[in-house]
């Protein structure tokens, strides 16, 4: 007997149909003697179904009600998927967040858990019981509803998962598990079978969107065993450990890339303590996310280029800050909104030498301007032009040995 | 200042439009220095909606968890609602049925209100804050979400204003008011201004669904003032009060009527102690539900007839179960489907003479062959051919001064 959490998404409970199917999975996992705590998702499309609702009245709806409001619709899935339980005989129950309760800090509509009550709910396993959750959200020590974010069920899982101490937390989803590059556009995609904590991170934040990224840190500080599968077959999905369980046979686990950076570079920066900052505290205060910078030596002129790149959505705002800007001072500026980011990811690379070289080459082959390099110990990213990125992604694939 | 209770029903917070006019009607109560505790339902065909997902898993799904499932309607209504208010700069705030509590006692499904807490929502109302709280729910004293039947937000309404001693309570619906008869069949229908609460709840149960049953009943026990008006219109609804707070000039207020009935009559019975009894027992254990009962003086014969009718569907299983029974002796028993059912109602009639011979009189006129009579202080029912019964209608709204 072992103790799980099973966390459903939004497309896996999606209609009644597959809410039954969903109780057949956990029909199949209670008949082999496991304890469960199930947690899901608000039927897909529901979340922004609701949240439409708000924004015809407000686009600044307040926070507290938007909470009551969005945690509306795990709690229907909740019970839809206990009343199908009880219908297949099974003893299940829904457990509102207040009713266990699960407490959260921090404001409305972006709080964090902090704790949960297990009393309850343990003395509900120990009878054979299934525990439904809704996910997504928690109450405030005062008592008010409140939620963590989108993708937040994913969150809850693996929090549900560290407070019950439960010795797996499955992640059913639309998908098969983590694949070595985006299969939708790569058919030569493979489904990776482990993977470590940090490969999932750096995966996920360059946009496999499998898995909600804070979800995977806070189990990988935990350690907590992850499993990302799919509802809808039979086959093992991805398994995600910390990196001392997993033997590494590939230096690179997988490929990805994004296409919705934009480039810009500053000429001719002057080479001084505290430019650097100067560029980017405007840019901080815009929100504007930066992502990779890269400032070359600078030689012995007294000016230096700073490139760096950001989301193509906050162009627009980048430019009008570095035109209005004063403080700055720079010769010229450029951007390029059509370039692409290529990354290797694998835990393997640090350990494995030349997979730089082995890139670069690949890249070069193929006649592939590289236009900036970001390396960190277990990913290695370039920009190149938007038009090569497919060509670039099947080759690193091969050249990678992930066919 | 006075202390208020509005409730607003399904059609009345239908769309978000609908909602935000609803906010506007409350800011004008609220500008107007009254202290305003808003109960709402679901909006319209939510209930429904959720009511056909739980029949798609199952026809007896869980009672438990179909309260949680349909709970969810009115939390949505109650955010919405909450943030229209503050969007108008109106400090409003949702308080869910376990933030109160408002505690019910009974089964699921059909559990009734007990106790409220009043204390967070008194200090919110002295606070100028308006309190908005989903009607039709509660929970029970083991923290579960219980509902207190279909059309329950009505029944929440009084005994909110019941346990915080409110001025009034005001049921905002999509008619006008309570009318005289059915305005949608008889055009000359009026607006009855002023209504006892026995009026109302003998209109009820004949067919005006304007206000739910129990609903009045209650009001009546602890003489709560009603209101019933219109959301759409800025006229005066219909008062209902204790008799005693109403000067009658009329003697009949309201004709009623209703086209789902069915009579039947056993002819023969043998007439001694305990048939009745035998002959209501079988029905009753089938939950089938008997209106009027006519018995007709013995003769000296042996034998009497009984005349009862039922709910037209009720009809095939109640033959079922007079043929199958040898427990009760008859020598022949009659069907008519084809009836209906026309009362006249008022608090007035018991103390004006003539009212019964007036209504037979008028019938008469109309050559309207009466089937069955059955009476009370304020009402005179008679069971005739459905074919006659709008002409009988409006014949007794003119005879009886109500035009």
């Amino acid at each position: 007997m072992v103790k799980k959490v099973l966390k459903f998404g939004g497309t896996s409970v999606g209609s009644i149909e597959r809410i039954q199917h969903v109780a057949k999975i956990i029909e199949k996992e209670h008949k082999n003697g496991n304890q469960l705590i199930v947690v899901v998702s608000a039927m897909s499309g529901k979340t922004n179904e609701l949240l439409n609702l708000s924004k015809n009245i407000s686009d600044s709806f307040d926070k507290r009600e938007l909470d009551v409001l969005l945690s509306s619709g795990e709690q229907v899935t909740s019970a839809l998927l206990a009343g199908a339980l009880i219908n297949l005989k099974i003893e299940a129950k829904s457990y509102l967040n207040w009713q266990i309760p699960i407490l959260t800090e921090g404001e409305n509509t972006n709080a964090r858990i902090v704790n949960i009550h297990t009393d309850k709910i343990n003395k509900f396993l120990e009878k054979k019981g299934v525990a439904i959750i809704p996910g997504f959200q928690g109450i405030s020590k005062n008592g008010n509803i409140t939620t963590i974010g989108r993708g937040g069920s994913d969150a809850s899982a693996v929090a549900i998962a560290k407070i019950f101490n439960t010795d797996f937390c499955e992640i059913y989803t639309d998908v098969d598990g983590v694949f070595s590059t985006d299969p939708n556009k790569i058919p030569i995609a493979k489904k990776i079978e482990k993977i470590s904590y940090d490969e999932m991170l750096e995966l996920s934040s360059l946009g496999a969107k499998v898995m909600q990224s804070s979800a995977v840190q806070t189990a990988m500080i935990y350690n907590i065993p992850l499993e990302v599968k799919s509802t809808f077959t039979d086959r093992d999905g991805t398994k995600i450990f910390g990196q001392e369980s997993i033997d590494y046979t590939k230096s690179v686990t997988g490929v990805a890339y994004s296409k919705d950076d934009a480039k810009i570079t500053l000429i001719g920066v002057e080479d001084k303590p505290g430019v650097a900052a100067n560029i980017f505290e405007p840019l901080n205060k815009s929100q504007i996310n930066v992502d990779m910078v890269i400032q070359n030596i600078s030689s012995d002129k007294r000016t230096t280029d700073v490139t760096f790149t950001i989301k193509r959505d906050d162009l627009q705002k980048t430019k009008e800050i570095f035109e209005k800007n004063d403080n700055i001072n720079f010769e010229k500026i450029t951007y390029n909104d059509k370039v692409a980011k290529l990354s290797i990811v694998g835990a393997g690379m640090v350990t494995t030498p030349g997979v730089t070289y082995k890139m670069f080459r690949a890249l070069a082959d193929e006649k592939i301007n590289i236009l900036a390099i970001s390396t960190s110990e277990i990913k290695l990213s370039v920009i190149i032009d938007e038009e090569n990125i497919l060509n670039a992604v099947k080759k690193l694939h091969t050249v990678f040995d992930l066919d």
